[in-house]
């Protein structure tokens, strides 16, 4: 096996061309029967692996520096940078993380997770070399469907102004996470159709060399174009057409589905246990079927369908009032809030990880117009998630920002409540944390009604200790609630808050006469979030306050019960907390 | 006077050429002279007088809508939209505000203050058209500068994917606030010397129709080529020539200085009392000396050299050491993370409002990758500004990340020992507020070791009340102890925290010893922001605790010192306050 021969990246400049092609062969056959194990993004490490040996062919890693874009296509370049054992050793599946990580290797300059980053972070680094006067290359390699992103076009023109040597490679797989919007893209089309002659060139009209290669798995192709750009002078695109999912034929045919896989997804009785019910089902009935209710009803989403399950078949059935903006979450928000603006009902589908991307727009396009938009947000909550997609942040994020009406359900009635109510209301910007956890439905009808503002649900009431338990942690404030009585005889209250951005001041003046102690349970970050609300309310009186809920810190793959424990959100700890305010 | 019969936008089509040419012209004569009266942008409203006319001469407005990207563009649009009043008779020269304002007029679709927005707000107004089977023009207004930020280019690029009517107009006056930075203003060159017929054009490389308008400022042109675009059925730009600042000849010989002005520029003998040393040259010297010293320090800015004093004098003095990005937020981060990261030593200024475009590159490119960057957020603090340019959010935004040093001087010396710290450690991304209020130099060296994370200094140890000041609210904390020793005859101890983004736990701990009240105060948001972190310390204690701060609203255009009345922060209503906890 040649692979057996490369430890290194200058181990490859031993190889034939030949050699080189069956190594791609064989990297492949790793790579698609260890995703299949531990989940993870297949076709894009599938459609890279020539392009990534060619690179560290002609380029000298870690001298020459190679920034990832997103980085979930780095998983040939960790093959080749002394971590393949990660690949070829299912002992060791789980030992590095799907993404560059400088902990790891010297070959992976940043941490990086989201998308559209790796031009600006390079053109950074060619700043430094050219400051400190030296002369390496710098190398980004970027997807296409990266391209849509703000943050890209801010790198590519300020790229494009260094005196110097920068070399963008773009991974032109004519897909994103599903297939491509934007003008763009015609571009692009038309660029791989003429064979990079087209007169009309968005890379050269920002001013950058430019060299396409149209068969972007051949090796010998992509040696010799890298070689050309090798120690150039000035900014260079170098546009790559690559095959998403290259030799595996599902994800050759299904690019989307093999974007990123579940593990086990290509045993032959794969383990796909699709509930009955969940909240994707329950959401995407309702936005179905209000869309043919009303013409002027749309759903928008910036490239993540497969996180909301807006299947190809529920994009089609939706046609017109379905738009995927693309990777461009900042247009996203300012979209929606035009159309909500001009009468037409908007709900934004977006993860609570990549909303991080469109602050501003929250708070000047759509909370300072106050526009009616209804934004679902997805996942937020404390995960094992990798430190580049958690989704803990949402609540210090949103609730922040004046005007947004941030929502927390706690079952499958009150989100459909929320969600029907949002929709139909015409004052405010409106977030629903559509839950993370278990789905539960309560079978009971929710008849609350949401523009009372900031009314909290007193579910039970007790009396020394009142729990206010939001969102996806309601069902721990009822395990609280049940240890309190049975190992502290104490019959607590329990408030289901539902608001985030607001506090219902009346219930919690009211909790001074016969309570103590108040805790707050929020399934996300405490600093800056929901309970310290609760806290300040309380500053100037006896009652004593607790804040459950993650500290502010970046975990990397942590075992979710591991952090409960940390955090101290199991009953058990909360109840020792609540111990020492007695 | 033609002005005289203009009162809506349909007047203006019963005049000649030649008499818009005149309106021009009048109206160009009442913008400099309430300009130099109230202050506010001069030079991007000079140039866009013929442009606005032909608009509205051939438009419908409000039928067909005009968005204005940053609208620091829309005087003339105001005069002839029914708010002349607000330009001819000087009593009412603060009547309406410097930015498009839908309570003002149903002519102003969107409030809007920040740069970039116009496309994607348009491409959402003309999607909203489009499922409401209605036909108006959408039109969006953008300068050159603003083309440079990521919303915009995921707006035009969501644009072109419009199989309808929208019409984007670029206003390039070949600058920005200063000077163009990025590869596009090298195309939109080649398009202006070829008068819009080079075979390079980025408009055209992302899909669009493309119009090209020499002479900007000739109506008749304008008028000819509006007319062909309207009611076009698919995306088209029209790029047109302007003069920033025309018909001032010394706006339009020195467009930087007069894109926005001070009240009284024009004045015969300005009031110009600069002062000796403020916290800009304290800043420019230390950085102008550091680049000297060591040839990898970088200093970045997103466009707004203005707002830090860096002159193009001072630009020019730091050569290759000074970054311009443009506007481009995102980038400056990323850009200035990767500098960082490669040893470099670069110092990014930013404006406390303009910071809220780059929150997730802030958490994800510096903060998660931990690149020792130094951030100078600029104007943080409560003001009396619009709601577009309110500086009240950047301690919520910044100090609930991981990883981030914040730093809140409170005079000269403490400010320029934090920099230059920042700017030798390895270890943090750190920010510093640059204080915004009074200029204060204490004259005594600050000697504190910064790298003593979250170590708040104990100015004076009293007793009962403990006042927590932060940063620019560290001279209100210096009148409350007095006010507190005088009216209560209370020894209040005084804090001054200096660390935004942690709390000394051991400080907080000792004054429960012998306090009972803590009050924290800030000069910003209080939700969210740093006081809510000290009361969530003492939530299991005895200690009484009151967060001073701003409320979470977006105020506009609100006289500072009555926004002190309401948000309590007066030694006086502090003092009330504090009387509810004894």
């Amino acid at each position: 096996m040649i692979l057996d021969k490369i430890n290194k990246p200058e181990d490859l400049k031993q190889l034939s061309i030949t050699e080189m092609t069956d190594l791609a062969d064989e990297m492949r056959k790793f790579i698609i029967k260890k995703v299949n194990v531990t989940g993870g993004h297949m076709g894009p490490n599938l459609g890279i692996v020539e392009t990534t040996i060619a690179l560290h062919y002609v380029f000298n890693s870690p001298v020459d520096k190679i920034v990832f874009d997103v980085s979930h296509q780095c998983y040939p370049h960790k093959m080749l940078t002394g971590r393949k054992e990660g690949f070829t050793n299912p002992e060791n599946y789980f030992k590095y993380t799907g993404y560059t990580a400088p902990e790891e290797s010297s070959h992976d300059i940043f941490k990086v997770g989201h998308t559209s980053t790796s031009v600006s972070l390079a053109t950074g680094l060619a700043k430094s070399r050219d400051l400190k006067g030296e002369n390496e290359n710098i190398i980004a390699l970027i997807g296409d469907g990266s391209l849509s992103g703000g943050e890209s076009f801010e790198g590519f023109d300020n790229a494009a102004d260094l005196n110097s040597n920068i070399i963008i490679v773009v991974n032109d797989n004519e897909m994103s996470i599903a297939e491509n919007h934007g003008g763009l893209y015609k571009n692009l089309k038309t660029l791989r159709e003429t064979k990079g002659n087209a007169e009309t060139n968005f890379f050269k009209s920002l001013g950058f060399d430019y060299y396409y290669v149209d068969e972007g798995n051949n090796i010998e192709k992509l040696i010799e174009t890298f070689k050309k750009v090798k120690d150039t002078n000035h900014p260079v695109v170098v546009h790559v057409k690559t095959l998403k999912g290259k030799g595996l034929a599902a994800a050759e045919a299904d690019k989307e589905s093999f974007h990123w896989i579940n593990a086990g997804a290509l045993d032959e009785n794969p383990q796909t246990t699709i509930p009955a019910e969940d909240y994707n089902s329950v959401t995407n009935e309702y936005l179905y079927k209000k869309a043919k209710e009303d013409k002027s009803f749309i759903v928008i989403n910036p490239a993540t369908p497969g996180v909301h399950g807006f299947t190809p078949e529920f994009r089609a059935k939706l046609g017109k009032q379905f738009t995927d903006v693309g990777i461009a979450e900042e247009h996203a928000v300012a979209y929606a809030s035009a159309l909500a603006k001009s009468g037409s009902k908007p709900v934004l589908a977006v993860m609570s990880s990549f909303l991080q991307r469109t602050y501003d727009q929250l708070s000047q396009d759509l909370a300072l117009n106050n526009s009616p938009v209804t934004l679902l947000i997805y996942w937020g909550g404390i995960s094992g998630a990798d430190a580049t997609h958690l989704c803990t942040f949402d609540i210090p994020l949103i609730s922040n920002i004046p005007n947004i009406v941030y929502l927390a359900p706690t079952c499958k009635e009150e989100y459909l409540k929320m969600l029907s109510w949002s929709v139909e209301q015409n004052e405010y910007p409106v977030a629903i944390r559509v839950p993370s956890g278990e789905f539960i439905s309560t079978g009971i009808e929710d008849t609350t009604d949401y523009s009372n503002l900031n009314k909290f649900k007193l579910v039970e009431k007790g009396s020394d200790i009142a729990i206010i338990a939001l969102g996806s942690f309601y069902r721990l404030g009822e395990k609280v609630k049940k240890q309190l009585a049975v190992k502290m005889n104490i019959n607590a209250t329990l408030i289901n808050p539902k608001f985030i951005t607001g506090i219902d001041t009346e219930l919690l003046e009211e909790l001074k006469k016969d309570h103590k102690i108040v805790i707050t349970l929020e399934d996300g970050l405490v600093n800056g979030g929901f309970g310290e609300k609760i806290t300040r309310f309380y500053g100037n009186s006896d009652m004593k306050v607790l804040n459950f809920g993650s500290k502010k810190e970046f975990t990397d793959r942590i075992p979710l019960d591991e952090l409960y424990n940390r955090y101290h959100l199991t009953p058990e700890l909360i109840l020792e907390d609540i111990k020492t305010c007695l």
